[in-house]
Parts: structure tokens; C-alpha cells; sequence
């Protein structure tokens, strides 16, 4: 199979509305832009973001993707179609390609039906290094975009789903950790496949005064909410939520908390809201089958603050990843 | 320098309207759409597209910036901003990599003024393989899409500038050719830097029926059209324009002609038109003090039919750059 049968025999059957990708026939593609148009773009790298020699591309996809969606997400915006670059890497030899790409494809078509987006146009490249995967993703803003800048003092602070999971599965694929089976396979499943609340987001848009995805940490993501809105923030470590099973791991010290507010790529929102919106905040996401939880408060001042049940201050040497 | 000063201090500079790039705060941004939206993606990889360890990042900016130009002037689109991926080498270190980011800006911020167009968002990573960039590029819809597939029987075929320099600069560069220090220059610069008739592609859109760039070779490229038209096409090997010093070379068999029609990234556009718009795009390249020139004509059948002076047919195995 060459480039021209790859891209019209496995990437067009993902291609919805071909008035707007133009069949990848092209140079370019059209949106399909009634409203305004939002773009968030991200980067995984063999080795780095997944496992070297990962054979199961289904999975890099829906990672790839997802972790897009959760980029929109954080915004308000409403996802509606992508485009890719793929840079391959030679060392796969072509039948190997193939069957790798197929498999990227089929993680994407499964994606694209739960999500309702759709593949607009990309560019492929062979390169000599690891296998690098860009997707920029094209939603539409909603009746306001939710910027990271825009926490108020008083605000409540809020986290969807839980946090850590991603990161306790990362050390048990480095071999750093190892549970029973049943929970190293729960948790390298929540670092593999992330599920951002892509529905939730697209709903918070009049509900939220900021927001960001939490990819670099907790306590980082929360740090670049006040720091570009100038404000401090108080969270309590006994209001972040846990997976029962993570509580244990905390109990019996096989895991640092610290990690867990560390270790990013939850792909959760974490977002900032008046007192007065909590209800709407509860049913929107018993709407949506997700889970929230308040954990602390904007307030004045520049600091970020952290406190135990005794109300005594923790410090954290190390805020969480950092691109370099 | 951390990832975030990067962001404010080198990148920031290259966003104009804050409005829709949010600053480069957040995790996507907007994009200033009132009519509707092109977009193209292309990614460059190091060793392949440039040379290993290039230290002039300035170059490489605008050659990746030029190579999406290239694009939306095949549609005849007008750009207006764009979005990055960076994939950037631990081998580096921190001291070299902000010198050959800033390097990277400086480009990106002339070609910026040159061609009126703005960063609007992006993505970095850092990873143990090649440099990879990946740069996604917008533009607005004018009246219509030029696209690929509709080149119509008895179109005239039209090259703009010339054929073959990049393709022979890149020679020089594997030491595979070499000529007097001007000739070498000349021809390296063309290689390293293109310069795609943007403002020409832009006001081509009511004149011609189809068109691409040329990224993988003239012949591949006008391969493309008939074959996503399905029609044939005969061009002269007599009027493909080459430079003066190119003719030269060729006279002294220096250079092959198969290879300057096959060696790809010319960034120079192919496209078809109605015999009775001539005139009009000699004005218009008049106009964008460039060159057009008429090579060959679309007819039935599938062929690509390659005549001599004697109209004797030409046969080549190869049409130009495979991706795989």
C-alpha cells in the first residue's frame, strides 16, 4: 500500500462531511465554520508520552485524541473534527506500517462516533527518530470561552473525577509499583485511555469563571490558574478526590501524595466558580455521569496554599512536570 | 528559561490580536473567522527536510512556514495566522536550545511581516529523537476553492518560476554536485529557502480550475491533478522553465533533466485554466512580478503524455518523491 491508497482507504472512511475535507484530495481542507472557531494542538512522542515500541496504536490514538479533547474541554467549546500529522518512523518497514496504521485508524473511527467529531485533513512524514503524533483539534465556542486568567477571589475551586490514577498506573508500566493484577490493570487502563468530561466542558461555559485541564499536575495546572488570573488559592488535601483503591495505597504509604498532585496527565478539568452556582455545578454533572468535588477557594494574595485535616500548611518542593 | 518565559518572552511577540490567541494563556485559542477557514498542516523533520544539526533555525522557520504558504496558495486561499508543534531534542541542552528558539521567533516574526499573518497557538515537546516541527496554517476562503480535482479537458497547464533550483541546491549540499561558489549559493539558497507565489495563489481562484504546489516533484505533482481529475495531460519538455544557469547545465550534462523534474519541493504551483484567461494571468503574475509559463495542455484518457522538441514521447520510471 503507498501514501495515496493509506489516505483513501483507511483516513477517508474517517473524513464525515466530505464538502469540507475535500476527499484529502487536497493541499488543504475547509471547516465547516458557523460559529467561532476554537484550536487547541498537542504532541505525543514514543517513549516519552507512551511505552516504546507501543504495538497497540488503537490506544495512542484515542490517547492522542483525548487528550485534545480535554484541551477543548477546559475551554467550553464544543469539539467538531481534527487534522493529523503523523511522523513515522522508518524503522517499521512498510507491511508493519500498515497494519500499525490501521489499527491507529480503527482507535480513531471509535473515538470519532463517541465524541461526534470528525477527521478534516494532515500530513504524513517518515522520519528517522521515534514516532511523533500532532493532532490539532477545531471546536466552536459556545456562549463564552472559559479562560485559565479569569479566577475570582472567593471563587470555589473544583476537580472532576479523580486524581493520581494516570500517574499510579505510569509507575506500575515503569515497573516502579506493582499491585495485583486486577489493580495494575485498572490503573495502567486510566493512564492508557484517559476520559476527559468532553460533555461536562462544553456545558460550563456560563457556570465557571476558569478553568484548565489537568495534564501537568494538580498542583501545577492549579498553579497556572492563579498565576496568570493573579490571585492565590487554598485547597485541602482531604477534599482531593481518591479511588477507594488509592486511599488504601496512600494508608499503607505505597504511594506519596505528593506524586499524586504531581504526576499530571489526568486529563480531569480543574476549574473555578462562584459559591452560588454549586447546584447547577452538581446537576451538570450528574448529568453527564461524572463526579465533582470542591476543593478549596480562590483568595487574595499570590500564594497556593495547601492544608491537612489540622489546617497545617504542607509544602511541595516540586509543583509537577515541567515541558522543560 | 523555563517553558513559560519561552512562551511570554519569545513567542508571545509573534501574536498580534491577543484577542484570539488568549494570549497564549490558555489551552487553545480562537481564530478570527468571518468567512469560512482553510487549513493546511506540514511537518518538517530533521535530516529529512533539513539538515542534522542545522543551526540556522532562522531558516528553517521560514522554510516550514513557506512550505504551508505553498499550500494555501495551491488553493488560492489568503492565509492569516497559524498554529506550531515543536518536538525539540534533549541532546540539546537548555543554553542551546533558548539561542535556537529565539533564532526559530526572529524567523517566523520577518515572515511574519512579509506576509501579513500572526501565531495564534501551540504545542512543545521535548523528545530523544530528530527535531520534528509541525506547523498548521489558516487561511481564509476567497471566492472559491481551487481544488486538485477539477482540471477540465483543453485547460492549459502553467508552472510558476522555475523548475529544478531547490532540487539541485539540495544536491550541492549532499556533495553530490558541485559548482563555482555562486552557482552553489544561488542554488543552496534556493533549496533552503523557497519563496511560493502567495499573493498570486490568493487572486487565482476565479482564473484557474485546478492547481497544487509542487512539493514532490513537477511530475508527481501534475500526476496528482489528472489523476484526481481523471483526465490525461501532455506537456513539452521544451517550455518547462528552467534558469539560464540550469539550461547550462544541462547543456553540459551536468544535471539531468529527469531529476529537476522529479526532485520536488520547488514550492512553485502547477495549475490548469480555461485558454481564454491567458491574458488575465499574465497580468496577474505581472502584477506579483512572477513568472508563468505555459507547459502543456489536459486532455482525455488518464496519460501524462512527455514530448520532446521533436514531439517525440519521453518515458520516466519514476514520477518524483514517494512518502512510502
Amino acid at each position: 500500500m503507498n501514501e495515496y491508497e493509506v489516505i483513501k482507504k483507511i483516513f477517508l472512511p474517517l473524513s464525515i462531511r466530505k464538502e469540507y475535507s475535500l476527499n484529502l484530495d487536497d493541499d488543504a481542507n475547509l471547516l465547516p465554520n458557523k460559529k467561532q472557531i476554537v484550536v487547541c494542538t498537542d504532541s505525543i512522542v514514543e517513549g516519552d508520552h507512551f511505552q516504546k515500541n507501543e504495538k497497540n496504536s488503537l490506544l495512542i490514538a484515542k490517547k492522542l485524541l483525548r487528550s485534545n479533547l480535554s484541551d477543548l474541554a477546559s475551554m467550553g467549546a464544543e469539539p467538531f473534527g481534527y487534522t493529523l500529522n503523523l511522523s513515522l518512523p522508518k524503522k517499521f518497514g512498510n507491511k508493519k506500517l500498515i497494519n500499525w496504521i490501521k489499527l491507529f485508524a480503527k482507535g480513531l473511527k471509535q473515538d470519532q462516533l463517541k465524541y461526534q467529531i470528525e477527521l478534516l485533513g494532515g500530513d504524513t512524514v517518515i522520519t528517522k527518530g521515534p514516532l511523533i503524533l500532532s493532532l490539532t483539534l477545531f471546536g466552536f465556542k459556545k456562549k463564552k470561552i472559559i479562560k485559565r486568567s479569569n479566577a475570582q477571589n472567593n471563587d470555589d475551586i473544583y476537580v472532576t473525577g479523580n486524581i493520581g490514577d494516570s500517574g499510579i498506573g505510569y509507575k506500575i508500566l515503569l515497573n516502579k509499583l506493582n499491585l495485583n493484577t486486577k489493580l495494575n490493570n485498572f490503573y495502567i487502563s486510566k493512564h492508557k485511555l484517559p476520559d476527559p468530561p468532553v460533555n461536562f466542558g462544553k456545558n460550563l461555559c456560563l457556570l465557571a469563571n476558569s478553568a484548565t485541564d489537568i495534564s501537568d499536575g494538580l498542583l501545577a495546572d492549579l498553579n497556572n490558574i492563579i498565576t496568570s488570573s493573579s490571585c492565590g488559592a487554598t485547597i485541602y488535601i482531604e477534599n482531593i478526590p481518591f479511588t477507594t483503591y488509592t486511599k488504601n495505597l496512600i494508608k499503607k504509604k505505597k504511594i506519596d501524595i505528593n506524586y499524586l498532585l504531581t504526576c499530571g496527565e489526568d486529563y480531569q478539568l480543574i476549574f473555578t466558580a462562584k459559591r452560588k452556582y454549586y447546584n447547577n455545578l452538581i446537576l451538570l454533572a450528574k448529568k453527564n455521569f461524572i463526579k465533582i468535588t470542591k476543593i478549596g477557594k480562590i483568595v487574595k494574595g499570590k500564594k497556593l496554599l495547601i492544608l491537612d485535616k489540622n489546617n497545617q500548611k504542607l509544602s511541595f518542593q516540586n509543583l509537577g512536570f515541567k515541558h522543560f
